[in-house]
């Protein structure tokens, strides 16, 4: 199933289902108001939503109506939790040398993730505020799980059970802060605005075998101003989903709706190029000697979508959104 | 006005008002259904919460009843941000020796500052759930600001009046794993749990002329197993919270509700104690070689109430918890 979001006036939004082809959508409140609503009592709503989204995809709903990615909301506007982890080394090691520093403590061994803002996410065509340029802001694109409650000290074994939707995520960065940030210690906070989220959450199914232990086997197409930055695959997730549920379950109970990132898709091979900006640069550098690709600037657009190995589009929908000068926020 | 919120089965819980001696309360719900609600609504309801405090007060109101803090959840069971800073320097430089790590770069100068998980908050006399007492269980008290919402970029000067409540905050800590998380850089994950809060929410006024200068002069009162481990005032903050919620709202907006952390409180004079174990740990290893203070185990009681500089209780009620074994983790 496909689950889409649009507003209404809530902090939830209100619930849709949404074709198999994303070309039509259902509103399906009446057995959840919201996605939040519909994970938390996953195991009641399934079955309602999954005959609705037969019925949606035979013809035979009278409210269908086309669907409208540029209406859609993130999948959950809101969550619980937002804990983003850096589970592709690759991207790990290209970032030691962009912040020209040691190699994190474990970091091949022991998952990192960062507790990220979940109260303020952007739908997939939203305008992205920013206060400076002089920030260094990037693009990070991202896949992402939806789990359902997660009891605390949950065992990877047990945390596939709990992976109720997988999403497409950019988790906007800001370079120049992270840098500050990082030898702090407490982590990234200013480093991290609000984070961006492709139209469609769907159920693992909708990957078919590209799901596959326990990672998403899609390559994700980045573009800066249409011009393409990469398309990595997913399937290089040095720690699988499960494992990094399982890493932020170990000390805490994780409430319905939580979402786990993998951090930035990134791979070995230099042909797949990178899912952000920070990657392309230390890459020029290493590879030319110099960085030529700048940080993202006011106006810029940055464009996402997933697409499984035969080039067909994925499940996610695309993101495209500007960067925008805050409101307000002095010149 | 002091508020706190009793279960009903939702996420938010349901609104009271408490008389100022803390022992009677009226339900508001006919005004709000949750204080999360009365905060996002706060212009609007703000009138008639004083009227309704006022007739509570002046012993007019029919449906009053006996304010039984031990059914209190957390004022807020939920938050959309708990951000958590560290801005009593004397802290920061024990945890230092205690960590055994150099200092944090402009620590003095730039509040450092965490994001906690805000979903699962826990109430004055919950038990806390631990996996395991080899992770260094550690209280942290601390004072806390609620704020409506704050636009992104808001400066210092501009925070205070988005104040609309102070809480008070055990932040548990599991000291041996934040020593390893600290290097990493992407800050506590596994090292904090979830939060407590005393059971009153309230009002600046509440604090009289205790609140002064963005600070709570409070004195903090915290016991472990009846035995006193600090009393430690407020008022030594090196950033007050307006300057915590500018660095909060640098490059995000806040929305209505979220809570703002002072850190650990801690006084340079070493007769105040101390708010944490981790700070009495270190202070003993300075001052008489050796540590004599274990962490935490399961079966320990820890209490904190805030008192005014006279002696009275504070506003906030008192906690009262016990620290235990998570339920279906194995001995």
């Amino acid at each position: 199933m496909k689950f889409a979001t649009y507003a209404d006036g809530s902090l939830d939004g209100r619930l849709l289902i949404v074709s198999r082809d994303q070309s039509r959508a259902v509103d399906a409140t009446a057995i959840a108001p919201n996605l939040l609503t519909a994970v938390q009592r996953w195991r009641e709503v399934e079955p309602h939503l999954a005959r609705l989204a037969g019925e949606l995809e035979a013809g035979v709903v009278a409210e269908a109506v086309a669907f409208d990615p540029s209406l859609a909301l993130a999948p959950l506007p809101r969550a619980p939790q937002w804990l983003d982890g850096s589970a592709f080394l690759n991207h790990g090691r290209l970032m030691d040398h962009a912040f020209n520093k040691s190699p994190i403590p474990d970091f091949e061994t022991t998952p990192v993730m960062y507790q990220g803002a979940s109260d303020d996410f952007l739908g997939p065509h939203a305008d992205v505020p920013f206060v400076s340029e002089d920030d260094g802001i990037d693009l990070e694109g991202e896949f992402g799980v939806v789990v359902d409650e997660v009891a605390m000290a949950t065992p990877a074994a047990a945390a596939p059970d709990h992976i109720r939707l997988i999403v497409q995520i950019n988790d906007w960065s800001l370079r120049i802060i992270g840098a500050r940030e990082m030898p702090r210690g407490f982590g990234f906070l200013q480093a991290k605005p609000s984070t961006s989220f492709a139209p469609l959450a769907v159920t693992p199914d909708e990957l078919g075998p590209c799901w596959c232990d326990g990672r998403a086997d899609l390559f994700l197409h980045v573009l800066r101003n249409g011009e393409r930055i990469g398309a990595a695959s997913g399937r290089e997730m040095a720690f699988s989903f499960p494992e990094l549920i399982a890493h932020a379950a170990r000390t805490r109970r994780l409430t319905a709706g939580t979402i786990i990132g993998s951090g930035t898709v990134s791979n070995a091979d230099r042909a797949a190029g990178s899912s952000c900006l920070a990657e392309q640069r230390v890459i020029e550098l290493l590879d030319q000697g110099a960085v030529r690709t700048p940080f993202l600037s006011f106006g810029d657009r940055v464009e996402m979508q997933a697409c499984f190995p035969d080039g067909r589009p994925g499940p996610f929908g695309r993101m495209d959104q500007r960067v925008v000068r805050a409101a307000g926020v002095p010149a």
